[in-house]
């Protein structure tokens, strides 16, 4: 069968990056490699808006996400975890983990939190060391007000916003240094286009001050000896060598295509997505609409589930179905990965085949011809 | 220029294993990727010679050496830490990252540790909770005597003996049940020939229970969440899904050829390397051969890591030099990955021809003929 990934991670590889992989392997300690790696970096700092170094580990990217735990934080430091859904949840969980204080703060799914919150529990919590968040939480699909909350913490010197990034940068604006976003963490499997096996990080000098105190063990999420190794255009331990030759490939075409092109790229693929939704008399799950997914909420009496494994095993299209309380409730579309607009006019009509399928009344074809049409226009 | 890779990690990746990874990315959420899982899982039970589960992680060799520290040990914890060279000095970089109070027993590099010196050290010290060392030590080609030290651990109810076999598994003989291994840790870019950024580890029965009172921290190495995620046919958070098709590929070729028929192979590489050395007038540096890589001592006067770049940068052929306090003074020959008998004619004649060009008085073709010699009679 014929399979399609529109799934928000993995996602469809491309073509190129997949032969630039299969190449044969490299040995990471040469100059040949040295070179690939001073050119990633070059690139990183293009895709994260940064002038600040951008290091990765061999991990996916919740190792990104452990490493600005364990390496900004110490033993009994406060730390804001804002929770809008499973990922959020994930760092409440790595606080708990190394002994840092979580104060949660839980944001009901699909909805994106109040920065008005977030600065009153600042307020009364002066000594909190670093905000957690997501940037867009893949688990709901909604943005996530990360410049609203940088504009908080920027103004505090002691306190540290971390994003998790990891379906953000590269889908849509996120200016790492402008913002003043002091942490940012991606994962290869995700905007990037690789297959997953490499997490990214950059970190602020704010944060590296931060790093200075930590007390907290770590050793192959270790910031500092990463950094130390980075400037001798190295790393500390071997490398996911034909991820970062992917990375390179990626990254290049990233930069040929301009970064401004491939947010409206996302911009695009979402809308028409959306409007093929509501055509066909689904309904938007997220309150605080995406770029990086557009999640469907299933109609009364439909289990998600369901729809997603007919959509895998019937159609040979992996989209993605609901995680948490959000499980059977939804469906998720990725517009991340090598994916066009005819891969959401696919999605859309599968979704709508498997509903009729499964009992819903449903006209086969709107959720397609909306699309269509607005691909026609814009 | 042509390239060969003769480095012991990253190695050179077979045509077979690279087109399986340059397939179309497969979801991770799906019953062909859980298939997948069961059948690479059942084959790592036969690399290991074990019955119990094998665990991974996207991560290179260290991630699953910090797995074992922060998984089985707890603050204050004593552990032996056998540093017979650059990998062993591992060990206590990592018990000391995470407060674990280490015993170094420093072997002279190039050689084996003594097991007796281990007893008398357990003996004195019976409250060491565990024994780390390395099946076969990369960094000086010495093989050490695992099989020797399981033989006094497994006699201690509250002693776990762990191995890192980066370069032994699937390299020669190494029997994780009936030797008593408790953890056996490897990574991909070996003797399992894949790019590099997966690692995989065993974890004996005596080694879980160990697991249950560890205070240290973790979350991404966590190996009872993993565990959990295993027995339901998943993994914790999202695995290096190309890394696992390829080594579902490498794995069934190696159940294919037979684990004995692998281990002769290395052997015969091993042994026709090491009469080429001789016979051209090189010194071997080991005084306890391996299967894994020969490394060849460099003559009074010359550079080893001059001879390392000549090869590299005139030859196209990368071949390891010497680190720490074998810097400049060895080069090393891998026996692992996808490698023939004609490349060790290559690495030997690239050496003499890189010798000669530095002023080592040397005749070209003697180390190739022994070695021809060798593999045309075995």
């Amino acid at each position: 069968m014929k399979r399609y990934i529109i799934s928000p991670g993995p996602v469809e590889v491309s073509p190129t990056v997949l032969s630039a992989m299969s190449m044969p392997i490299m040995h990471h300690r040469t100059p040949q490699f040295s070179e690939i790696l001073t050119e990633v970096r070059e690139n990183l700092k293009y895709l994260y808006q940064t002038n600040e170094n951008v290091l990765f580990f061999a991990s996916s990217g919740t190792g990104a996400m452990e490493a600005a735990v364990c390496n900004l934080l110490s033993k009994g430091d406060k730390a804001i975890c804002i929770r809008a859904g499973k990922f959020g949840e994930r760092w409440t969980e790595l606080c708990n983990a190394f002994g840092v204080i979580p104060i949660d703060i839980d944001v009901t799914w699909g909805e994106a939190v109040d920065s008005i919150t977030v600065k009153d529990i600042l307020d009364k919590n002066p000594d909190v060391k670093a905000v957690f968040m997501q940037a867009h939480e893949t688990s709901t699909g909604a943005k996530q007000p990360v410049k609203e909350i940088a504009e908080i913490t920027k103004n505090m010197p002691e306190t540290v916003l971390i994003i998790d990034a990891i379906t953000a940068l590269g889908v849509y604006e996120l200016k790492t240094d402008e913002w003043g976003l002091d942490v940012v963490i991606t994962g290869s499997q995700k905007a990037l286009g690789l297959p997953p096996g490499l997490s990214t990080i950059s970190v602020s000098q704010k944060a590296w001050k931060l790093a200075e105190k930590s007390d907290l063990p770590k050793f192959y999420f270790n910031l500092k000896s990463e950094l130390k190794s980075y400037n001798k255009q190295t790393t500390s331990f071997t490398p996911a060598i034909s991820l970062i030759i992917g990375l390179s490939t990626a990254l290049k075409e990233m930069k040929e295509r301009g970064l401004e092109n491939v947010f409206l790229h996302h911009k695009r693929l979402a809308e028409g997505t959306r409007q093929g939704v509501i055509a066909t008399g689904l309904e938007l799950y997220s309150k605080s609409l995406s770029e990086a997914v557009t999640v469907i909420k299933m109609p009364e009496g439909i289990d998600g589930q369901k729809v997603n494994k007919i959509l895998r095993d019937e159609f040979g299209i992996s989209i993605a179905g609901g995680q948490g309380e959000a499980k059977g409730k939804i469906v998720r579309i990725s517009h991340m990965g090598y994916l066009s607009e005819w891969d959401m006019i696919i999605a859309l009509s599968a979704i709508e085949r498997a509903l009729k399928k499964l009992g819903h009344p449903i006209i086969l074809g709107r959720a397609g011809a909306a699309a269509l049409e607005y691909f026609a226009q814009n």
